[in-house]
């Protein structure tokens, strides 16, 4: 039988990791972020830091580096996206647990049973969000989150050639601004 | 305080209107669907039938009728539009109530406390639905599916100038092929 892998999508600062932390806490199954991060770290030679910003960059964007030109075969992102596409694919088929990011949804779409989620909010409350919990500057936190859609959006789009935040997408997508943060993970477990 | 509202948009055969039904029984409020199109029929004087076409049809559509051409003022279609603008503002300052499709969540968005709710589900699916519920011809029900599809997106654009289907818009969108409709009633019943 497949492992039951739930993965979150989710708009920077809504709060879908921590969603994710307290689903996977109440089931008993790991919950992979920054630790994948890490793994894939591990296993490519890049830095960790590196590869959290790159992870999210498409490649031949003004964003990504000189070595980003295909001209020269596959970019640092392509070989990043390989590794983590490999790691994520491993992960799914050692147990059950929850992914956060890194495209899991389309990296397991035949691979697992995947209860697939999309978390979202309204600019206010993601702004204030990233202010509290990661000490953002208040004057800059909109436009913070806008940068990070886009990216996210973009790179999305770029690997999996599906459109970020598009209902048809995920089993079930959830507004966590208007919802509150503990019932979304309250559905998210009782789908699971 | 503002009525409770839940207003669903919905892909044609997902089971949207069914869930809608479901809800509002099991709410003890009403459901406003086909209701809705008596109303707006018996206020403008044009056929229950020829509304419940036109009103997913965008003016100036091939498929609209010669007197969709806007050179010669307001269409049928936003003559009907207006006209259901109004009935469904009335529907909701009255008490709370479920209302299935007709952009409610649009016209409602400032007026009353909604729960926007978007129901999809794979052409599969949906596909064997019409047929056993609608007794639709099956050798043409995914071409049906997607005309539908296509007509409501393009409506919802026309009248909103948003885009249909993005979860961004609602509050939760529920893949009801995977979910289930049972459960999905569930899961709006418990976020009313």
């Amino acid at each position: 039988m497949k492992n039951r892998i739930v993965t979150i999508s989710r708009q920077f600062g809504s709060g879908g990791r921590t969603i994710g932390k307290t689903v996977a806490q109440q089931l008993g199954i790991p919950c992979y972020d920054a630790e994948l991060i890490q793994a894939i770290a591990q296993k490519s030679g890049f830095t960790e830091s590196y590869i959290r910003d790159a992870g999210e960059y498409t490649p031949g964007s003004f964003l990504s580096s000189a070595f980003s030109d295909r001209s020269f075969g596959p970019t640092n992102e392509d070989q990043l996206w390989v590794i983590q596409y490999d790691i994520i694919s491993k992960l799914a088929q050692e147990g059950s647990c929850v992914i956060v990011g890194r495209c899991a949804d389309f990296i397991l779409r035949d691979k697992a049973d995947c209860l697939r989620v999309f978390v979202h909010a309204d600019m206010v409350f993601r702004a204030e969000r990233i202010v509290r919990e990661y000490g953002e500057r208040e004057a800059i936190a909109q436009q913070r989150l806008r940068d990070k859609d886009k990216r996210r959006a973009a790179y999305y789009r770029f690997y999996t050639d599906m459109k970020w935040g598009d209902a048809l997408n995920y089993s079930v997508t959830l507004n966590s601004g208007e919802l509150g943060l503990d019932r979304c993970a309250k559905i998210i477990q009782e789908l699971y």
